[in-house]
């Protein structure tokens, strides 16, 4: 099999990432880089091309393969040209900046017959990964509650994300991965409504944090929350990294940090209903809460996963010469975008979001 | 001053508590206590009386007020009768089973012209107050979302409390302190819509778990969680007790435990603006996000608060005797069990609910 020839229009952060995973990989060759600000150019690898514009790059008969990684506010315009150039295309998340833009993206890629799908490589992101097989194996019962959160001490943004027309923000940067996530573990589930908070808390243009509840038809609440601003010194339990809790009537498991820690937990027995029995805390009695007596508390290893950001590029190596599908379907990053309009819209109304 | 002299209905698990308190207490004399249930009362400290009938101990000429710490679908009835035979009264919390209920306790303690207040003793927890001296000190800047949490680790509920019927379930037992925890910590604050999850996990008839996100027109979004089956083995951060994490633009606070332990959380200095620079965690890039490099995360102590709920009392007697006002207003325990209607509604619903 042929390598598959891709070159890359902008050589930012995830220009720069794209290039240090692309350049290792079997079945991929990059050709090089393209970035409307030439200084940004500078540090291409040598042996790539540094393309003089964007559009010599998409009309660079070599090049099978565009990877849009330019600001978000870009990403229309420069898939449909590289459509138009007949380049199949994947594009860096958020696909759009709103569902007409993507509904055209669509019609404009399915027009010219080109393949498109997005860079949703957090799926397989490892702590979201022990979540899921966590969920999957249904070792929790019957799950009431599932939240997904990160936080950060920085307070502020880079480059671009500080921008609201460049597409910035962290809803767009983070929170399109943490709902697609969300959305993507619970095939087949609708969900009926949402509730929203979403803020500039230290940013003067865009948003640092969001909370959103989601309640789906099949019995589940989830919740994602992530401030770029939101400080503790408990270094112990990974705080600034991801953070995962899911609540069943048969246990709970949290997974803590990027390289996930956690447990799975349980308790020996449940309280039996006695009349009149009672525990003192200090704050005063409390007969349900409180420290567990030794024993009651019992914990399970959570599963172990082996994945990462490459399994994105060997799905699309499969699912580009026809083995398998794409991972990441259009209708699903559309789904995402409209959830997060719907979440400016709750954050911006204060009343829950009827979604499906 | 004489003592106050106050009968108590229900010996049951608050009733023992009072007894022990109020036995005490100068101020106070407690003459005994009543019970439907006869059995009840064998183990009321010598010199107590052990009333026949709650009538009996009603209608005794000597008892001043009655506090009725009977199940909470006999709080109704009780005060009635109570207030008609011309005495004070304080009523444990929740007040009543519905709005119209405690609005025709309203009338009839008016007409009779007899005192009427709640016992809501966790105004004084030690733990809200520190929250509360925290949030009143302006310290974190604008305020934007407090969050107040409970978990267990044994499912199941205590005597009563398992049974609709009686007003049993989590959501009267300890949600009617956190929700008044919140409202009584941002006065004048009106709360403009919220939305609800409220389960029964691992109870048959009874709600054990919620969470309970609101927004209020002071720009603050408050969320209350509670669940008595929600499970980790991290015993450091005293995960089975209560917890608050409150976060503004100028830093943030933790308080966790009854007897409260938490900082207040800064850092050394916010992120500026610089272009392409990164920091690599394990699951890939992220400049946001990831553990803070020494010397970044800067801690102060949390104020000290002197509190308990023997001050409840305190306040009450000064109240009975013309020097203050009643700590707990009917106003306020009918707005909470007003949100507390809304709350069930809410999570019936899976909409969010306009407030106030």
């Amino acid at each position: 099999m042929e390598d598959i020839r891709i070159a890359i229009i902008g050589h930012g952060f995830m220009g720069h990432e794209h290039e240090k995973m692309l350049t290792k990989m079997d079945g991929i060759k990059l050709l090089g880089f393209s970035d409307i600000d030439p200084r940004q150019l500078e540090d291409v690898q040598e042996g790539l091309r540094r393309y003089s514009s964007n559009e010599e790059l998409i009309n660079d008969p070599e090049v099978q393969v565009v990877l849009i990684a330019a600001n978000n506010n870009q990403h229309h315009d420069l898939v449909l040209q590289a459509a138009r150039a007949g380049k199949d295309i994947i594009c860096e998340k958020p696909v759009a900046m709103s569902l007409e833009e993507l509904d055209d993206m669509v019609r404009v890629t399915e027009e010219c017959g080109v393949k498109f799908t997005v860079h949703h490589q957090r799926r397989f992101d490892p702590d979201f990964r022990t979540a899921k097989e966590v969920f999957d194996s249904k070792t929790l019962g019957d799950v009431f509650t599932i939240k997904s959160s990160l936080y950060g001490f920085n307070g502020n943004m880079h480059d671009w994300h500080v921008y609201i027309a460049e597409g910035g923000g962290m809803l767009y940067d983070w929170g399109v991965h943490l709902l697609d996530q969300i959305l993507w573990m619970m095939p087949g589930a609708k969900l009926k409504s949402l509730y929203a908070d979403i803020r500039n808390v230290i940013n003067f243009e865009v948003d640092d944090y969001f909370k959103i509840m989601m309640r789906f038809d099949n019995n589940i609440t989830a919740e994602v929350e992530l401030g770029t601003y939101y400080l503790t010194d408990k270094m112990h339990d990974k705080w600034f990294e991801r953070h995962w809790f899911i609540g069943g009537n048969k246990g709970s498991a949290y997974v803590d940090g990027f390289e996930p820690e956690g447990k799975i937990v349980r308790t020996a027995g449940l309280l039996q209903n006695v009349g009149g029995q009672r525990t003192m805390t200090a704050a005063g009695p409390t007969r349900s809460f409180g420290p567990p007596p030794e024993g009651k508390i019992l914990t399970e290893e959570l599963p172990q996963v082996n994945t990462c950001h490459e399994n994105y590029f060997e799905n699309y190596m499969k699912a580009y010469h026809g083995e398998e599908e794409f991972l990441v379907k259009i209708p699903e990053t559309r789904r995402v975008l409209a959830l997060m309009d719907a979440v400016r819209e709750s954050g911006r109304t204060g009343k829950s979001i009827d979604f499906e």
